[in-house]
């Protein structure tokens, strides 16, 4: 709502109506659009109609955003992958399934958070806390696609590793072209990526 | 050949032995590790140990050498998808497979060029010019996948442009995580990639 008068804690300085989410937001959109490195917590006022001291009434650094938007991304797919894990009554096929499935739901849903998370490399603290994150979440998708070949469910001519890297390689491609708005459903998406993977692309006979 | 005696053109001058091959090697390789608009040739002059005048006898331009990497890797897949495509005595799917097969071998043997290109989003012109001959690339493959499913050779439930960007988004995947030193050669990638794609990860019956 927009009053006249002045705002009467420091936190709601600057604009009506843009709060950290906002700031959050537009941050995430800032940084993968011209890069976390070349962004400015000057640009990112200048985006929000903020001046430089407003902002840093809602934020206390450029990294602090950083970390926001990694964690968003990695406790989603994080949680994403250890619900697949956890449903044991279920073949290791089926939780191998549902990992790819919640991956690419959580990469639609919180798509900027996660192009951040996929575009990082390693320059800054949170980087490098986010990169082994990321690897303990690519280690245990791997253990599931080597579950699901231990149990017979899927082909054992192909290791195990590369398999989760060629697969999880196309799930993370998403985030070059997949856009909210686009005229492709996320349920079509995920229903054709995973109909590809498990069952492949030739014509059955 | 190292020569104490002093070179007689201009071209020659900086170090012995680092010719306009090794500058643009140099170049792209600074070009991914820190962003093409990060980079100077200041940058570039100092990687290469040349004096940034010496480094202006070599090449124009930064954009020069942008182009030449964008060109090499535009130039390998274009002649992969145009051979793929020109033999009509294989079938449709023959072609997409040989398509795949081919801007994978690209991929991997041109790795640095095509990260560069996978990573362009057109700040300049050289960069403009390259999303549209990427995108014409595209349509090709597009219609490889189309000419596939029409025929009969791939299945007919999922949208031709869908399957495309599926398959060449596991493609150009590689680019994240593939080193040219890696312990899994081309050849074992390659047929991974084409197995998982076109016959799936599901164990056969």
């Amino acid at each position: 709502m927009t009053s006249a008068v002045e705002e009467p804690t420091p936190r709601r300085r600057g604009r009506p109506g843009k709060d950290q989410e906002t700031v959050l937001r537009e941050a995430i959109e800032l940084f993968n659009l011209q890069g976390y490195d070349a962004t400015s917590m000057g640009d990112l006022a200048a985006r929000l109609g903020f001046t430089k001291s407003a902002l840093y009434h809602h934020v206390p650094s450029k990294e602090h955003l950083l970390q926001q938007a990694l964690d968003e991304a990695l406790d989603n797919l994080s949680e994403a992958v250890a619900a697949a894990r956890a449903d044991s009554s279920v073949t290791a096929l089926e939780r191998l399934r549902r990992a790819v499935r919640g991956s690419v739901d959580v990469l639609i849903e919180h798509l900027p958070a996660v192009t951040l998370l996929l575009r990082v490399r390693g320059n800054t603290p949170a980087e490098v806390a986010a990169l082994k994150r990321r690897r303990e979440l690519d280690a245990q998708l791997a253990q599931l696609v080597a579950d699901a070949a231990a149990e017979g469910g899927i082909r054992t001519d192909i290791p195990a590793d590369l398999i989760s890297r060629l697969l999880f390689g196309m799930v993370n491609s998403l985030a070059e072209w997949v856009r909210p708005s686009g005229r492709t459903s996320p349920d079509t998406i995920a229903d054709a990526l995973t109909a590809i993977a498990f069952e492949g692309l030739l014509a059955p006979l």
